[in-house]
């Protein structure tokens, strides 16, 4: 297939009259259109206005896309342990599945085609299940509590780490590698030492495997781990094996400079989740200092209960947005260091190879914008509009490793019902509001 | 017209299965729709999912639409000098029509039925008409600079003030008083002490005509105008009579106690604009404190060229999330406050009267919005949907005064021909790049 339009194959790089060949799961060319067609004249053709990489969702809770709207202007321990956990131990296996698939099919509608999932205690199954049919590629492990976990989501420390080894075996590497696991503790405060340790352990016996974690998101978060380990919360992970190039933490808002080596010098990722970070009044991440430290940022939207959407251009906007007000310097974070963030940094973080970019080679994740809208008028620079003017709404096409799973032209998501997904997500989270 | 739909009437009313029922240019009824349709059994029915308030754009420069994207990742006064204004200043009459009705087209088609628009130094005719025949609602005038204006904006200060009067007798009560005039100093920094004074007597002069001006947006505006005065930008701007019940400052980022109590006493009004204040690292303005202190707030995009977009929905959300993590308190600007700054306070700003609820005998500016969508699914609280996860995408049907302006069924723009606005506007802005 042979897709035109003005291309943005990556940060720097864009081809205003580009193409981009796919081939099975793989870009086979992209660069000007006059060139590439000449070299692929018998592919079928579809037009369209602006092609980008698939985004990358660098944080997100799929499973808690029923909780959208349920719990505004509440902090986070509050807004966790009152309002999100118990609405993640209500769900049952068939909820959750309902919930997943209500979370992937937004990522997917809104031009974001992998997520690192942080899902729920219990039935991971249906979540990974979901990810597999609805055709998003996937970091994601269900979530490790066995201290100070509300009730029904605390786990014995052993049962636990035996259940992320057996969805480890049974969905890591999953519809050709699309699929990854990422052992996944809640955060350092709903998890003993020996958890933590034992993520790492599971981590290191299998290839490809990586640790996702929130870590200082809070004040109160941090106070708490400090009580329990005498140590700040980055300074602990780090103590206990959580820290290192296959580990991606998630949010980071409050670290102090020894922290910050830490990150730096271990190869620790790090998400960036402005607008939950705002939403739930958790402070600013200093981004700026872990990019000018080398630190790898991916970006992500949190869970809808926090954000209250999961539109990653959303996300981009607000990424740079925050910075240039905390540093009153309007010259940080520009369009095209977000946009990295949102795509290469993101697959990095991922661990996903050949992700991120439209390359020669590489794994075809591609999206396909509307820019006839007044809101894109006029557009002098396609990354610009991307970060700053672009909606999840304007995507109208998002293909995942060379298999198109969402089309507008053809009635929306391809590779489901999403009228059906919508519907029995609504019947099931009115059932939970009573 | 009856509008069937769930009804957001104003902040603290909605009514789940309601209507609103619309007679010429006011709202005959609104309440539950088993009341409503009993007692207008003959109007005409069209079914929405959401109906609410047309939004007020509180600070919006429709004309720099032209200028969308050519001067990110740059502060207020480069911005404004070495960008902004030479493209202000580089457009003609036509041009400028075109650059109005760009403007005015996004605002109708994402939901805001009320601006308070900064027009250029030259050519505001063109806007007012434009402003006329779209059929937004507007509080508008000529801008003043008659000192420290780039070329081609400086003007003789007898010669702005008198064509400001020739304007304000053409245009102010234009459209059945749709159309209001605000004398519109550009800002402290760019206007004369006889330019200022000049201002408040023409205000003085007419009935119900207002005062628009930019205010302590940023330290070097500041810092210029003191040593232009040897004043605090607010303090001047009472001192030669810039403030009041009539007067509408935008921005007001960084002000001194005193400064804030002049505001307070003087029942001078305040926009807030929280996306244009951080892209252009101006700084965060002491929103929750002007609340505490009763003075009415307003929300604004601003222009284009620092938003990057003119959608109010993009606006209720930033300027919840930023005065949360400002504070560091998620319970500050909760969804109600931000929704009553985008329609009564905008309104109260703009002097409208009967103007930014939906309240019976009020005037007809209503808007619905989709929401089957997955972004808007599950939807537990219209109010926080609508500030926290609606786009102005959703918009489907805007209405001004009991005219419907914008309809998706039947076409988008029911008063101009949106497409050809736009491809016009494409037409001039590359012309203008050139």
């Amino acid at each position: 297939m042979l897709l035109a339009g003005t291309v943005v194959a990556d940060p720097t790089t864009v081809y205003e009259d580009g193409a981009v060949v796919v081939a099975d799961d793989r870009i086979a060319a992209v660069g000007e259109r006059s060139e590439v067609a000449d070299t692929y004249p018998d592919h079928p053709v579809r037009e369209f206005d602006l092609l980008a990489p698939g985004l990358v969702g660098g944080h997100v809770h799929s499973v808690q896309s029923l909780g959208r709207g349920i719990a505004d202007d509440t902090a986070l321990l509050e807004w966790l342990f009152d309002h999100v956990l118990p609405m993640e131990a209500s769900l049952d296996e068939r909820e959750m599945r309902i919930a997943a698939e209500l979370g992937y099919l937004e990522l997917l509608e809104s031009g974001t085609t992998t997520a690192i999932d942080h899902l729920s205690v219990d039935h991971a199954d249906a979540a990974f299940e979901a990810a597999i049919d609805l055709g998003i590629r996937g970091r994601m492990g269900k979530v490790l509590m066995d201290k100070r976990a509300p009730e029904g989501l605390e786990e014995d420390t052993d049962a636990a780490l035996e259940e992320t080894e057996r969805l480890l075996q049974t969905y890591h590497g999953a519809a050709d590698e699309r699929i990854r696991y990422a052992v996944t503790p809640r955060f350092a405060v709903s998890c003993t030492e020996a958890c933590l340790r034992g993520a790492r352990d599971i981590a290191d016996r299998y290839e490809g495997v990586r640790i996702h974690t929130h870590a200082s998101e809070n004040t109160d978060e941090i106070e708490t781990v400090r009580e329990d380990t005498g140590m700040r919360n980055i300074a602990w992970l780090d103590e206990v094996g959580l820290t290192g190039e296959d580990v991606v933490l998630a949010h980071c808002v409050h670290t102090t400079e020894r922290e910050r080596e830490i990150l730096a010098t271990t190869g620790t990722h790090v998400t960036y989740c402005p607008s939950s970070n705002m939403k739930l009044a958790s402070g600013i991440a200093p981004i700026v200092d872990y990019l000018d430290r080398g630190i790898t940022v991916a970006l992500g939207n949190d869970g809808p209960p926090c954000n209250n959407t999961l539109d990653q251009f959303t996300e981009m906007r607000q990424a740079s947005l925050l910075q240039k007000v905390e540093r009153l310097d309007p010259e940080v974070t520009p369009a095209r260091a977000v946009f990295e963030m949102a795509t290469l940094g993101g697959a990095r973080a991922a661990g996903f190879e050949e992700v991120g970019a439209l390359r020669e080679g590489w794994r075809a994740d591609v999206i396909a914008l509307d820019t006839d809208l007044t809101r894109a008028t006029p557009l002098p620079d396609p990354l610009s509009h991307l970060v700053f003017s672009a909606h999840g709404d304007d995507v109208t096409f998002t293909m995942v490793d060379g298999t198109v799973v969402y089309d507008e032209a053809f009635g929306g998501l391809q590779t489901g019902d999403g009228d059906r997904i919508r519907r029995r997500a609504r019947e099931v989270a009115a059932e939970l509001h009573e």
